[in-house]
């Protein structure tokens, strides 16, 4: 049919690490050069959980090189992604707070699980950091301006309902009706002819793509700096004990 | 009362031929320097269609100097209509797709009959073609991006209460109450001191107006090359060939 | 609490003069030098007003200095809170048109009381003038490039609700629980920690705000000749009387 299915399979909350990161970068890049797939939907093997976005372990005391050599991982997806030629499709079965949601955000259509239990957005400020500027401009294309400065000056995550209010999701279905309904939508955007489709992609991204590629090494600099800040360590080491307390 | 009205009067269905939109332009060149002229109302005359939008003849089995010549005349209509000092109101009274959709966005205000028979949108990637970057910053300025970068791969047709519901359309009424409620509507907006409107128009369309001049030769060969291919001038007559079987 | 309530206090409307501004913006700087402060409430100590916008006393038969000085105070109140530091919570409480929408535009969140007799909106164009492209800004970054146009170019004031509908205001409650709401709101923004949130509120606003400062001087001469053009003189004396007639 021409349609991969990816699905997220690293328990138990599919945190975007490093190893991650490459894999699901060389998996887009086949999928891209393969000339028969023209779609993937994006999906989650664990339950209850897309993804928990990137990994706090790949950037809590670790190295300089360390980090750059991370957040050139985190770009390098994105670029895959959110340039992908092929139709990209987010399932999204379960909570996708920051990069998970940044995934989602990147496809062509979102369609999640309708459960006022899964949440998404942009936390990243809860957690005392702050989503790069690519992050923000990918968010502003899909839910405007207004809602994606107020929604990431206070981290929110949004229940599905409220999700889907705001634009951040396009549909809300059932959970076991999810994988039915992202193939039919694949469908339905398969239906066009693929280069007419592609260069309108294009046209719409390009303006956001091309400014990390102009500022890419930049981007790695300030990340890895911003990280390293003993402040900013000590906000995520925070971050990970009352994670660890709130499981036990 | 200072409102000319201008009917589309091309049967069958206003396609916007060379001819057609040479004299579009004069004419609209002509009430713009009319001093007694404070408003347009666009409608059309030919029923249930307000325009099919650019016609395909000019674009199948004619020269290079044919498509450069047809498209800066497209290129003239735009830049006077959606650049026009004066009140623009597009009265939609049947469907609207491609070009003819671009027309009612480049007015100041669209009123749309009601009925969910008339659809409107820009559906270019349908045809395996691709709106310029121009139809698409015009539609994100009425619609915003990501209901544009959706509609725009899909090659979306909306319903008019669909239109409606995305903004795509300002208002629906019945059919028959079209043209007193663009009467009514041009009286608001005329009831504004003109210097003041149109420096506030100009404020907000100057750039995305600025951009098509500043490449319009170029986008004048990317058009000629692009529809010359020999897949896009298949792409166009097949479609011409669905059209047929559809009307017999 | 780290929470300072600023309450408008000039009868009988709040305009802002150009002494208002001055007191206005030096508070502003007072309140962001001090370390103690993290939020200020924005409202009214006049029923029924928030502000009434720019004085019009001042930009009728004063000198060409005087326009310059008056306009660089109206720049300065707004570079110093739409780019602030703090959160700002406007907590709107009577009508706000023209300059006094401005001021809830550049908070970071906007409560109004819910009277429909409470209009809220840019309405320079009513008065023959226009908003400069600063607030324009600041307007298409709250409610969108689409309502920005159609409301300034009708230099629009919309009842609270219909505000609401809009995103011109983010939260209606009964005028009663307007500084209660106002306090709680505060205190969920201020839930997070500082610096994550101000980086991301530049990160928002930084190229709007970058926009008027490499303008500054453009814009104050821009402003100083046109309104000392005869023809805005006479509009805005009409506007006055129009004024005095109704209150007697």
């Amino acid at each position: 049919t021409g349609v991969a299915t990816m699905k997220f399979k690293s328990p138990p909350v599919n945190s975007l690490s490093l190893e991650f990161l490459t894999e699901f970068s060389i998996s887009l890049e086949k999928l891209e050069n393969n000339r028969a797939c023209r779609g993937v939907i994006i999906t989650s093997a664990v339950p209850k959980i897309f993804s928990a976005g990137l990994d706090i372990m790949e950037m809590c005391g670790k190295s300089t090189e360390h980090y750059m050599e991370f957040w050139r991982a985190v770009q390098e997806m994105w670029l895959r992604l959110y340039g992908s030629n092929m139709v990209t499709v987010a399932a999204v079965n379960g909570s996708s707070p920051a990069g998970g949601c940044l995934v989602a955000l990147s496809c062509d259509y979102r369609i999640m699980a309708e459960s006022p239990k899964f949440s998404i957005g942009l936390n990243e400020a809860q957690l005392g950091i702050v989503a790069p500027f690519w992050f923000k401009d990918t968010f502003v294309n899909v839910v405007g301006h207004r809602t994606a400065e107020r929604s990431l000056q206070l981290g929110s995550l949004y229940p599905a309902p409220e999700a889907h209010k705001l634009g951040l999701v396009d549909e809300l279905v059932p959970e076991e009706k999810l994988m039915e309904k992202a193939a039919a939508v694949m469908a339905q955007w398969l239906a066009l002819p693929d280069h007419a489709r592609q260069l309108t992609k294009t046209m719409m991204r390009k303006a956001v793509l091309d400014r990390l590629v102009a500022h890419r090494e930049e981007d790695i600099k300030n990340f890895s700096s911003f990280i390293s800040k003993e402040s900013i360590q000590k906000s995520l080491r925070m971050y990970m004990e009352m994670l660890k307390k709130r499981k036990s």
